[in-house]
């Protein structure tokens, strides 16, 4: 849990001296969520190839991953551009891709950065490979695999797999392998619910990796992962890496599926209380949709928790407390299925934190993170990485 | 409804040359949008000042203003402050002051800008006054009567408006006048509740500024606003200013209200088709919440829209056709309660337009907007102001 009490007086001069919203990382918290991942997938003898959509500031890359030629996964071309710039050269980019995207990922690859593409269909493999003759470059891409049917990608089976692939692999551009994203691991709540969901995207992948080779193509890259399988994999036998995104800050989704506590959560909005509404019980607070997102991840998970959960700046969680309502730059907190708020516990004027519903969503809000480390007692800016 | 299809080849070519997703303004629309209220508001003989939260960006605001001393809302200082840069002198910062803010509004008001600050609690006219008098300045602060229940503010019959308004007057700060917001409008659907919404604004407001002036208080200012009121008021007799945001861009919620007609939507997130789901009969786009926002604003009104309607590049809506879902970069677009889609209609690397549940929303996704004047064929930026 996040504390911003700390008795360094210059940290805590430095957190006074905000104004209100804005993003708080604990840094130690967050350094022991990445390494808890990346050493249970080392342990499983696969490579740990962080998503780098939740975070998106250059500050943090070296604490995701141990080298310049360590594996990263990004969802935008803007993200691509801008860790090859900074020297990263091994990337995915894990959304289909499109046409009109290419001329910039040629531009990377001619850079020296390896950027390999997403798709599932025959007409993004023919336009893939069609632009790899015209411009006599070899874009490296991969095929998606659907293992549980949650959004895009091609079944293990599909005869399409391997005409795909064929395109690839004699055409211009190149193969490497295949990727899965177990999506509907995200409805498991459960450890055996998970532990199945993460056996199932191995296993599918595998599959789709076998069916390929049978097919005497090559298929070096078996890439699977999601937050709540990444925690769940037990046997990674064939798999070659393991994709995750939002394990470093975690979130209140997290925590309902069961794969972090809440103690682990590594990002919070630090708020100001601005009015009171004692009648209604509700405390009014300057971090509203803008500041939190509109993310409502939890409402369909047994325990929902509206807009975010509240904790005090010590980092104590109120029991029961949470953001019930929010508008552009207002949020409501109210004490939901309890005996109502102690106003003199939250004067006006003074901060709470939010624990949010989904990091990924929140961190989008903002363009700068305010990383604390109370061990070390330092303070750093991060700047977020903005548009496509 | 937007249209991107034009003769102009520039035009046309500068449309092609951007990689999607990005934020489409239809420039003539959203000027007929913005005619539309300043004339029914000055006709009413009342000062329209917009909101400028929803499109924050000083490249707009010539569009929003008259001239440099008109009227204009806030939601954050950050937005103050860039006005204010540009010269712009007469703000309302219509967010429940906190004490940690007061500074950077004296900074603004020392350099010659009038920033009212918004207030509604005993506390915070006790802070602003305390404030002014340390600081030998004097704040011009309004008081938030609440209209409807729907937020916060002060009961027009509440003791504590005359108490707050005292503090004002009286301390060193100063005391300008009332503000409401008719929030519970957005729960209107017919022309006749809107017209109620509309008269209870403005006789609940003109209620607490008689009271005040029955107090021997003066009271200047009497405020009132929302988009849906905005466009129903039928007599602003008393009533000073009317402040409204999204009615430059409008949206589906306001649709679904309505206030305005899909015709009149000026702002739409462009989009690729990157993949088919045939088995699901589902269109994979590059707009995820990244670019559309989370927001689910039509989810209570009569037509839920999904997280957005879909229109070919001409402009055309597609019937029936919504974004059905969002991840971080992926949306899925289904046809809802209709045969399906024909997928031969929308090939993979084809654009689509989505229009937008909640302009406010959607466009904060962006830094910046991609301007289309298809009546005089110029094309401009304009960069969002961003953070706090």
């Amino acid at each position: 849990m996040l504390n911003s009490e700390n008795p360094n007086p210059q940290l805590s001069s430095q957190y006074q001296s905000l104004d209100t919203p804005f993003l708080l990382v604990d840094k130690p918290l967050m350094l022991k969520n990445l390494a808890r991942l990346r050493n249970k997938t080392e342990a499983l003898g696969a490579e740990l190839r962080p998503h780098f959509k939740t975070v998106r500031a250059l500050e943090a890359v070296n604490h995701l991953l141990p080298q310049k030629t360590s594996a990263i996964t990004v969802s935008t071309v803007k993200e691509a551009e801008a860790l090859a710039g900074e020297g990263y050269t091994n990337i995915v980019y894990a959304v289909g891709i499109s046409e009109g995207k290419l001329p910039r990922i040629e531009q990377l690859i001619v850079k020296g950065a390896e950027v390999r593409v997403l798709l599932d269909t025959v007409e993004q493999a023919e336009f893939v490979s069609h632009y790899c003759e015209q411009h006599n470059c070899a874009i490296p891409a991969l095929i998606e695999v659907d293992c549980d049917g949650h959004r895009g990608g091609i079944h293990p089976d599909d005869p399409k797999l391997i005409e795909i692939a064929n395109l690839l692999h004699q055409g211009a551009a190149s193969f490497h392998g295949v990727l899965a994203h177990a999506g509907e691991s995200y409805l498991c709540f459960d450890q055996e619910s998970l532990a199945e969901a993460a056996r199932n995207e191995v296993q599918m992948t595998l599959k789709a990796a076998n069916n390929l080779r049978a097919a005497a193509i090559p298929c070096d890259i078996v890439s699977i992962g999601s937050t709540p399988t990444a925690h769940s994999y037990q046997d990674l036998t064939g798999i070659t890496e393991v994709r995750a995104g939002v394990y470093g800050f975690f979130d209140l989704v997290m925590t309902g599926i069961g794969v972090c506590q809440l103690d682990d959560i590594a990002a919070s909005v630090v708020t100001t209380v601005i009015g009171h509404n004692k009648e209604k019980g509700w405390l009014f607070i300057d971090a509203g949709w803008m500041a939190l997102s509109a993310d409502r991840g939890t409402a369909s998970q047994p325990k929902d928790c509206g807009y975010g959960l509240v904790a005090k700046s010590n980092g104590q969680l109120v029991e029961a407390m949470q953001v019930i309502g929010v508008n552009q730059e207002h949020g409501i907190i109210a004490a939901v299925g309890s005996d109502g708020i102690n106003f003199d516990d939250f004067p006006v004027g003074c901060r709470l934190h939010i624990l949010p519903n989904h990091a990924c969503a929140t961190a989008s809000m903002h363009q700068h993170y305010h990383v604390f480390d109370t061990q070390d007692n330092t303070y750093e800016i991060w700047n977020r990485i903005q548009g496509w």
